[in-house]
């Protein structure tokens, strides 16, 4: 018994997965098998075969006998044999009927080519849900529709169920991409970066398997070292964080994500018809769960060279070694900007340096062995280099100088790069239409050193490298959670808005464009969270005005409250500064002419508190996901210099100390010009408090405390709206 | 006569350049000329042959009689023929004399691939005194020494009198790179985008022959269409403006500058052993004068694809073709960040595409063709970008769908970029291991279409177009001059401090580290400039200070003065808004106590003027080039957010209006949250009154106007130093 059960926890790895029949087909079936030359019908077959795939294809055509030379069938009822996955290149009318087909044989995946559904408006929609009911009865998996299809580079399978023309070597890097035009290109790019590829997945409307499954499946894949993602936005954000944050735990994702701009968020609009609008949450949901995000294609596809070979550093301090002098000039530039360091080296190392160098080479760091540096040159440097405690990461430029044996260089490089101790990326400046210099390329291909064109394209990969090992080492902890909150007070404010609906699963129903809670509300609702407010009362009359200013100490702010006023301040609604009761009989009396109109008139009077750094704590729920939580310094800085940062809550502390230190005028939370520091702990508390509020609440649809007053010992909102 | 005389006119395009015996030799000696492989006295006899150089090769060896079966002279005088350039690769001690030898041989220019001169310390300096003393007496121009040497790739001299292993074909691309490393690595970039190359130059110490003498050849030359330009820094930056200058109003110079950060620039510095310390001054210089800036090789070399072929679009509206939907998405981010609009289409156009496009299309910018539209399709779409009028130009989306004619396509594209009305990019997504997608490539390629295989990189190259046609059409006008100054006044003042010693030459000799001049001197100066200055008195006692403010009108400022003050806040001795007699009597009171010790203590008395908005204006000093004038906000604008700008002076008004608008803080100057705007057209005037000032007078080593107070009305200086 002890033995069978080690067995079976040695084959765990191997146990079956419900997308095994889509990425690990042992047979295929092509439902709308073409015998035209160049049909999708036909192609799709023409690439199983080039591929040399490994299981069985089963052409289904009415008429045909075979297809390619292939068999072919009139019904996937004829096929004597079962069937794992079927690709379905049909008019999109019969696709409903052709599931239910499937099901009954017992067909466990199909990927459905056709288009025709959702992208095209009710009709489409229609059919879509119409074959999906006859998946969900069969327990038939729909991958697509009007997608390209899966790719298996796995020896074991060669299942290229695409029609697309890129054909890979086997390699450690799966892709899955919203676009199939992006995921092909980034196949090709891969290709032609001769770094090969594992899995491939392009899942067009994705009505069932999802992104996430796929990104799910690549991680437990054992042969998948680093995964690339493409998409334009999540269609179930929350279902993506769940998974792809234990996924990115265990290898580096890589991933991009388009529609950045307006512009291009309306082209991927027209192009998929199910998204719109910028959204900022996909790139805070990278952030949060620490996937390495690019916004540019080409540096994404060089990075994953250095991740299919290269171990991750430990820290950020770079070696260089050069066999001339400007490429290496060019790598510092970009490596400083990626946030590496260029560590001095230790007098050991200069010293066995300057015994095993060229005279004429320039001993430090870079160490630039010149060009006439040969094989045993470069070694020493490296080795040096792997010596070297504080070194992390070795850049190398390596020209290959017609007068020096560059393939014994690349040997020593290659030595040096299979001890895996510290990751190496080369800049290798070559004319590879030279046999001679093919002949080198091939040997650091082989010896797996990532090797690049330009000394910039080679330090940015180094770059991500570095970036990955930031965010493996940034632990952002827990959510942090208040005990001292008053949970049923808000539920009971809420309560009594009356706009609080819920439907059954708990989930908020639409209550039109929401409303703003009357000042009260809102500041009862902080209170009762622990948020810091300006001391207030709502008075009706001056003489209750007096008495509350009296209470609350001068000097005293005036607000008006009243439904009909939004814009306070523009109808003369906010008197600030007010001494003392005479000033505060002025303006309750002025306020009073000007907005007699209102009947319901009542005034906020409360504690005027100059003189501290104005911040500010925005809040914005997003559909599917968490709210965001917006951090920034008040007045201009949020006005006119745009200077804020928002984060995915729920926040852990870590998260809302990272928004103070990240906005550009940070440095002014320390105090500056005589002005003092704030208590950056309590602006920190304020942020983690309206964190855990609108999660707490997810009524809550927009808040903003504006200005938050922070000064050197407490900080405190002294305006504040929510809207529900 | 007549006719002779037109001839002459006509032969004016290829007349004798001095610099021709360097880039169309006629005959070529390689004094130091070795039969052993590998050596670079061989690979360049191996490189000129390989290469099907025109002329005539001479070897110089002493012991050989013919060098990789050519035959070898002794000396250069054993030569029977005249000799145009000749290689030396002799130990730099014999150097010197070799070119005595060439002088007396009537060689007209020399590459000096030796090292061991200015490079190697004192000595090295030496024996290139020496043999530059040489080369001025017989009139022979040097290219070097250290360096690589010229490529010429015009057919008619093939010229290839360099080291390196890429062999370009024949383009309109010119190169020259501070760097050998790095220019070896353009020309071979170049050489993969296949794209040719005309002339190529890397001149190492460059000690005679500078980059600017070989931009104004390229500039000269007609076959040169676009200048790729490194450099890491400029050794006589006022004579490359001026040579630049010309040239870039001519054709297109694409330049990178590298040692940007302080650790690239350490590494400049080491290689080359002459720059140091990160100079903005190049960045600047290149704004300046027209010139298109990358930070990113590989993107320079992209770009110059572009610009080999392409026309310069006449403004900003790009129109996307596009047969992939992600694809058009990633461009279109791309583009809009390039500063690039997608115009909507005209009815009429909508009209044609509906009914020349397929059903599936998405008629629209981006036009979709879809994977399944044809030539038909592509040409139908361009033809309606074409005649579009809003259109400038045109990127194009391209994968090579296996279901679609793709040569057909591609003529379909080339048809129409043959036209050359508007330019045109193309990201080809292909697999260029398949022989029926090589055709297809060639198509385009033949025809001009400049391919890419990214979005992001084929949107970045139509960015650099455009950004071309916004420089060209950037009229910075002349210097702004004004009369109304009183320079005399000036010139007797720094006359008065007695430290700004001219040498013979007219130029300022060192006086250490410099000195602060009094206020009272500096703010003469700027009234002589017409800079508008808040009213002062200088006074020595209570009385002559009361007297004053009275005078200026209260409140005012007291500054105490005195040679031993720098740090006036720091110790006291400043006081603000002293609103009456009593005030200013005990400021002044209490920093006579303070500063007790200064025997020279003298007070200014100001006036003081709040509410304005604060501004910086600063200038330093360059060498070899005019001042940078800095403009930015005030307070924690310049100290925190260092949200300030730098131009090269002088300056013209345009560039003084760019100064206002290009601060990331520019809209506080319009007014915001009840602040009022400030006069834009005085702080104009005042930035333009201290360029010219310091254009006057380089004795100037640092100036600061800050603050300077600005106003809706006026904008007046309160505070000012002036080191000379």
């Amino acid at each position: 018994m002890n033995s069978q059960t080690s067995t079976g926890t040695m084959l765990d790895n191997t146990k079956a997965h419900e997308l095994d029949s889509l990425f690990k087909p042992r047979s295929i079936a092509i439902i709308g098998a073409s015998s035209k030359e160049l049909s999708i019908g036909n192609v799709i077959i023409k690439n199983l075969v080039h591929y040399n795939y490994t299981g069985k294809i089963y052409p289904i055509n009415l008429k045909e006998p075979e297809i390619r030379n292939i068999k072919a069938y009139p019904t996937i009822f004829d096929v004597p044999d079962e069937i794992d996955l079927a690709h379905i290149i049909i008019p999109s009318k019969f696709v409903p009927q052709i599931i239910e087909d499937c099901g009954k044989k017992g067909i466990k995946s199909v990927i459905i080519n056709s288009a025709g559904f959702s992208e095209m408006g009710e009709e489409g929609m229609a059919l879509q849900d119409a074959f999906l009911a006859k998946a969900k009865e069969y327990g038939v998996r729909i991958f697509g529709p009007n997608c390209q299809g899966i790719i298996n580079a796995d020896p074991q399978f060669n299942a290229y169920c695409d029609f697309t023309f890129t054909f890979p070597k086997p390699g450690s890097i799966s892709i899955v991409a919203l676009s199939g035009g992006v995921g092909a290109f980034i196949m090709q790019s891969l290709f032609d970066l001769d770094i090969g590829m594992r899995m491939y997945a392009s899942n067009g409307n994705a009505c069932d398997i999802s992104i996430s499954e796929v990104v799910t499946y690549y991680g437990e894949d054992e042969g998948t070292k680093a995964i690339i993602l493409y998409t334009e936005g999540f269609r179930n954000p929350r279902e993506f964080m769940d998974v792809a944050q234990k996924v990115a735990k265990q290898k580096p994702i890589l991933a991009m994500k388009s529609g950045r701009t307006e512009e291009g968020a309306k082209a991927a609009a027209s192009h998929t018809g199910s998204l719109a609008g910028v959204d900022i949450a996909t790139e805070l949901i990278f952030e949060k769960i620490g996937i390495l995000s690019f916004d540019n294609e080409e540096e994404m596809c060089q990075a994953a060279m250095a991740f299919s070979t290269q171990p991750i550093p430990r820290g950020n301090k770079v070696g260089i070694i050069t066999n001339t002098g400007g490429p290496a000039v060019i790598a510092t530039d970009e490596l400083i900007r990626c946030g590496l360091q260029l560590p001095t080296l230790s007098a050991r190392a200069i010293q066995t340096l300057k015994e095993t160098q060229l005279p004429e080479a320039s001993i430090g760091n870079p160490i630039d062995v010149v060009a006439t540096g040969g094989a045993i040159h470069f070694k020493s440097a490296l080795d040096v280099l792997m010596d070297e405690e504080q070194i992390d990461c070795i850049y190398i430029n390596f020209v290959t100088a017609p007068f020096t044996d560059t393939d014994e260089v690349a040997r020593a490089i290659v030595a040096v790069n299979n001890m895996k101790r510290k990751p190496i990326v080369c800049n290798f400046m070559t004319n590879m239409s030279m046999e001679r210099y093919q002949a080198t390329a091939k040997i650091l291909k082989d010896g797996g050193v990532p090797c690049y064109s330009f000394p910039t394209t080679a330090a940015k990969a180094l770059g991500s490298l570095y970036k990955f090992h930031k965010i493996q080492s940034r632990n952002i902890g827990e959510t942090k959670i208040f005990p001292d909150i008053d949970r049923a007070k808000v539920e009971e404010i809420i309560a009594r808005t009356g706009i609080n609906k819920h439907d059954t699963n708990g989930n908020l129903s639409s209550s039109g464009d929401g409303a703003f809670l009357p000042s009260a509300d809102v500041y009862e609702i902080l209170a009762a969270y622990g948020i810091a407010v300006a001391d207030w009362r709502i008075v009706s009359t001056t003489d209750e005005a007096l008495k509350a200013a009296v209470e609350i100490g001068f000097p005293v702010v005036i607000k008006a409250e009243a439904k009909a006023i939004v814009h306070k301040s523009d109808m003369g609604g906010v008197a600030i500064n007010l001494k003392n009761e005479e000033e505060v009989t002025a303006a309750i009396g002025k306020m009073k002419l000007k907005l007699s109109s209102s009947t319901d008139l009542q005034f906020l009077v409360q504690k005027f508190l100059p003189g501290g750094r104005e911040l500010i704590v925005g809040v914005a729920a997003q559909p599917d996901l968490e709210p965001l939580i917006m951090f920034g310094l008040g007045g201009v800085f949020v006005e006119v210099l745009k200077d804020v940062v928002f984060k995915l809550s729920p926040l852990t502390e870590l998260e809302a100390n990272e928004m103070l230190t990240s906005i550009k005028s940070s440095k002014l939370l320390d105090g500056v010009r005589g002005q003092k520091g704030v208590n950056k702990a309590s602006v920190i508390d304020i942020i983690l408090r309206v964190s855990q509020l609108v999660n707490d609440f997810p009524q809550i649809q927009e808040m903003d405390l504006n200005p938050i007053m922070a000064f050197e010992d407490r900080t405190i909102a002294v305006d504040a709206r929510i809207k529900i």
